[in-house]
């Protein structure tokens, strides 16, 4: 199980983060940019020339403002962690779109590869957060890490059972904005106790509604598998099911009665295919052998700083072909490439220009499409 | 979906009625007897040397006893129906140890082919019983005929939603011994529906604990499926949903609360691989498709009443060697076949004789073993 780590000087670390903090970057783009320049600050220098290619400003944040960031989560005591450093869960490295930065207080001696997601409801029955605390305390005891995301419901009460074995609570805003309020106290319970609160977004930003199942994408990916315990139909614990599935985790649910509204999710995911949960027996049996390396679509070994790749600039008429080829429908790269002769290389510069300009957009860091303005 | 069918003279009736109640007479039984000597009367008479050979004394009831059962269920407007016979239920052909002879009441219009049955707990709680309303009713308008065990409970419940779209009880006891006594106005309400009750014991049986999961081959075999509503571990339930599996029908179970003991049994059903079940409509798509043809163990076009198989008498050191071969653990007759060397004529003719002689047990109709005395 050993990867290779390397920890960014701290000028490499400031650019990683004035990187990742610019408008229009994601953790896709980030990685292209660091592929195609070699290092953050390559990129950075490079962002005005790309800015006129995409015919859009690229901004990155200042230099003082990311040294700020860092100040600020310091008086916190947070850290930020870059993909490949030692502190970065290992199995966040295997999904896709990880987080090249993430923000990470506390958390140093928890076990981050037995872990467990536990999501729900957040008006859960009573019954809902009973069953919680008895998977979340079985769970721990048997040596597991719990992982939630510290909503109201079944996440309060996984996190809750799990304080005196290990906890892990996964932000979907900046460190300062706890959400909901109400979990302030259970947040700071959770670092007193040696658990762990983690978030990809900066200092100061308040979580909007997309936010959360972005966030959600970071609670199975750090989790061997998911346990879905009370959700409705079209809530956000499905979401973070159908995340789990496509990062190739185990999915658990736990039953109810089909006359209790609050089981159709699990109800129905069960149907599709999930493990009916009834203990932590249940889940401890399938997560013996999980293994998140299996889902690996990214090369788990790349290197956070590396060389640039080799030069292959698009010819005049690329751009236009690949416009032509791109449509509202995501496809492959390897089938872009194919159907328009663009050279890989050349390719993936015009995409990561497209990228940057707002024109494409990608799902699941495989496919790209046109964006609807 | 044509096959063959032949009524039953008068004579030959009694005379399979006679054969049948012989004590040490089962539905396997019974079946060698008749394809060793062709027919029911040939094999009663018989069976004194039968007895003499197998050390033990095999008394058909009286001609006398066979009549007045059938005028008793005259009398109850109930009938004798052979396998064979138009009017026996065509799933029911396809079950290992089917019985030769049921005794049926009304049913004249049901649908026998499209077919659930709906088991479980006698103790249900409200919302079980709910569930089993909302399901039974809703496959009986779909066009489903619900069979159940007119037990206390979810049974009561699925006929009771059901007597209007036709439901089908099957009895632990004979015809004059309804069980439990607060289900006998079910039993005339079911009736006078155009349902239908079922029983394979003779007139005045009272039913043993013994009966029940005999009975319960009965519910499963008559049914395209069997779903299991509310169930305990180690309950009566649970008998079925195996019998079911056996027989190679569609199992399904409704999910509940882990922390409800009567959902642990459904739970674990959904677990091995039963189907979950929320709504009538998860069932129907799957019995769109059921074939209960497909579990044929036994050849479905065997003549009630046929010719004597060819003769092929054991040899003097046969049924030495037989009983050698033979131990407690069930094995195959073919696999006995082949290592005792024994002629697949004689070595019926040696197993129906310790079979009636109380030597050897018949599994699942086709696995034989030495009886524990």
């Amino acid at each position: 199980m050993g990867r290779v780590t390397k920890v960014l000087t701290p000028a490499q670390r400031i650019a990683w983060l004035r990187l990742i903090r610019t408008d229009n970057v994601g953790p896709v783009t980030f990685r292209q940019l660091l592929n195609r320049f070699g290092s953050a600050e390559a990129a950075i220098e490079a962002l005005p020339e790309l800015s006129r290619k995409a015919g859009k400003p690229l901004n990155p944040i200042s230099q003082a403002r990311a040294e700020d960031e860092i100040a600020g989560l310091t008086r916190y005591g947070a850290r930020l962690v870059a993909e490949g450093e030692p502190d970065y869960p290992a199995h966040l490295l295997h999904i896709s779109g990880a987080p090249p930065l993430i923000t990470l207080a506390g958390g140093e001696h928890l076990d981050w590869r037995r872990t467990v997601g536990i999501v729900g409801a957040r008006n859960a029955s009573s019954a809902g957060i009973k069953m919680t605390r008895l998977l979340a305390s079985e769970l721990g005891e048997r040596g597991y890490t719990v992982v939630s995301g510290l909503a109201r419901g079944i996440d309060t009460a996984a996190h809750r059972a799990s304080l005196a074995t290990g906890t892990v609570a996964v932000l979907a805003g900046g460190f300062d904005r706890i959400y909901p309020d109400e979990n302030i106290p259970l947040a700071h319970d959770i670092l007193d106790s040696g658990g762990a609160l983690l978030t990809e977004m900066p200092l100061g930003w308040e979580p909007r509604s997309r936010d959360f199942p972005r966030r959600n994408r970071l609670v199975s990916g750090l989790s061997l598998g998911i346990v879905v315990v009370e959700a409705a139909k079209r809530s956000g614990s499905l979401i973070t099911a159908r995340l789990a599935l496509e990062q190739n985790r185990d999915l658990f649910a736990v039953p109810g009665s089909p006359l209790d509204p609050r089981a159709e999710g699990g109800n129905a995911l069960i149907q599709q295919g999930a493990r009916l949960v009834t203990n932590a027996e249940d889940i401890i049996e399938v997560l013996g052998s999980a293994d998140p390396a299996r889902s690996a679509l990214f090369d788990p070994e790349w290197r956070p700083d590396g060389e640039p790749v080799a030069d292959s600039e698009p010819a005049a008429d690329d751009r236009g072909r690949l416009l032509g080829a791109l449509s509202s429908a995501p496809i492959e790269v390897d089938e872009l490439i194919a159907q328009t002769g663009i050279a890989p290389h050349a390719m993936q510069i015009l995409l990561l220009e497209l990228d940057i300009g707002g024109q494409v957009e990608w799902s699941s860091g495989q496919l790209v499409a046109l964006r609807h303005s």
